[in-house]
């Protein structure tokens, strides 16, 4: 019998970042796209007890133009600590973590559709197409996201090995709730509605900044973090490893959340899918109002290193992450 | 040492069921509140990371009076399925099952409160104070929700007992989702706006009572069943005990609905804390505007005594949900 080590790239070196690296993350994505779409399609294959009209608003939200970026961090966790795997699509690694990536999409898109409604930030328009509730009502978004929420715990533990089934809903539950997804949405929203006592506003700028953080690693941050987490529970990752996939997140998200702020303020309509500049109309704060452009666009690509270093414990099949946290801060959509 | 067998009771008659049975339900209930209002009241202590505002909602809507119906469910079944439980208050039954009780409990308090929305039902009243929405405003009153439905899988996986958390998150999530609350919700809703094909609404009285129990069965129906369930589950109920308890459920749900509807149609708005006459306003379908006040009087009793017949395998320890049985199709309020 031959023995094959499980662990036969567990010290190879990570390919270096550079040009051609980040240039691959398109590429890599549109895989995870191709991978994960079909999989999204199938978990909405319900029995007639579903309502047809509500059915048909979670495929219109979920089956929605994306760039599966949580699903991707989900897939690259997971072959980054399955022993052996290679980076780019390790088939044992994906359909291992399948589950896992369909419902962190599933939780992302709920948060989309409640986000839009009338009473919270009143969009019309997500991703180039009309939002849930103007493509159908209201009554019928509000539904939408609740199903959706549900039918992620349901995925996720159908479908995650039954050792880490328990663990990994924790997870996601944490990461979708009052402390995480949910609280920074709140928060956000009483900031910009005046709810709080104007004595808690922040003043100054790293006040300020301390403030967005504290926004923003719950209300984007946390569902990257576990995302990342989940993918690593599917392939068995020890707690170096979910350490550090969690210190990955943690500097990735802030990043992706800077870069975003950047592209609100200089992106087009055409390119981003969405009105633009909707957060200077609103006095909102942002990365480049409080810190201006180009510190922010510092502070990005210094927290895209910051996540690259954390994975140097990591073998080359982390190199999609490692590409990743790169082109987030450059890309331009 | 002394050897306990743990299955004394399984054999003994269950209390034959009278007036004195269904009378002492109140005061069983009066228990289970005493022992899970706490809890739920725990529940709620977040770390800082969690919104005030948020929070508060949180609170306002998960410990709102109540009459705890769902934990009893969770905590009777328990009881029922454990080998040596005595009816009334097993300490051992409870604490196992406790976590699943606030779980579902924190489904229940989350669907009210979305029901409740304008977009929704639109009620300004529930449990005699103002709903969620009224009390705080819009969009905490969807995040208050949402955030709650994520708590109750946290809360359930992190209280069940391991080996049975991840198919009980199954349970709870199927109870909650398209093809059971939320799609019993959707569908109520598209009938009463009149969103689907009109020839596709029920005719004459066999089409409409089929059609009623179809929207009950997974509007309130399916997790009173999940209660039950997760109860079993908690304490090892076999799958003949399991089965029981789903039996019984169905009935049960259906006896609720119809003498739910007896309420609201003969109800005074003092006893039941909500506007009532309501459906009758609104032309929509109930038992006693189909079946008449008797028919459907006769139909609850006879669902009642089907659920406590499902039961007839099971111990005295059942005798909690024997009783509630003939007591939810008597009660006032």
């Amino acid at each position: 019998m031959m023995v094959v080590s499980q662990d036969t790239t567990a010290g190879s070196r990570p390919t270096p970042i550079g040009a051609t690296g980040s240039g691959a993350v398109p590429q890599a994505l549109a895989r995870v796209k191709a991978f994960i779409e079909p999989r999204l399609d199938h978990a909405l294959h319900l029995s007639a007890d579903a309502s047809p009209r509500l059915l048909e608003s979670m495929r219109y939200a979920l089956l929605a133009p994306g760039k599966r970026l949580r699903p991707a961090l989900v897939l690259w966790a997971a072959e980054a600590c399955l022993p052996g795997a290679a980076a780019g699509s390790s088939p044992q690694a994906w359909a291992t973590a399948a589950g896992a990536a369909v419902a962190v999409e599933m939780i992302h898109a709920y948060s989309l559709v409640h986000d839009d409604l009338p009473a919270m930030d009143d969009d019309d328009l997500r991703r180039g197409r009309p939002t849930c509730h103007r493509a159908f009502d209201e009554a019928t978004a509000i539904l939408c996201g609740d199903a959706l929420q549900a039918l992620a715990f349901e995925t996720l533990v159908g479908n995650l090995p039954a050792a880490v089934a328990a663990r990994g809903c924790r997870v996601l539950a944490q990461a979708s709730g009052a402390e995480a997804l949910v609280g920074g949405q709140s928060d956000d929203l009483a900031a910009e509605r005046g709810w709080f006592d104007q004595s808690e506003a922040p003043a100054g700028r790293d006040a300020q900044v301390a403030w967005m953080e504290r926004i923003h690693r719950r209300k984007t941050g946390a569902l990257f973090r576990a995302a990342l987490t989940l993918g690593g529970l599917a392939t068995g990752a020890d707690d170096r490893q979910l350490a550090a996939l969690d210190g990955y997140g943690r500097a990735f998200g802030l990043a992706f959340q800077i870069a975003d702020d950047i592209l609100d303020a200089e992106g087009s309509e055409a390119t981003t899918g969405k009105r633009v500049g909707k957060d200077a109309e609103r006095g909102k704060l942002t990365y480049p109002t409080v810190l201006g452009l180009s510190e922010s666009r510092r502070r990005a690509e210094s927290l895209a290193a910051e996540a690259v270093s954390m994975l140097s414990d990591l073998p080359s099949s982390a190199d999609d992450l490692r590409h990743l946290a790169s082109w987030i801060v450059t890309r331009d959509h």
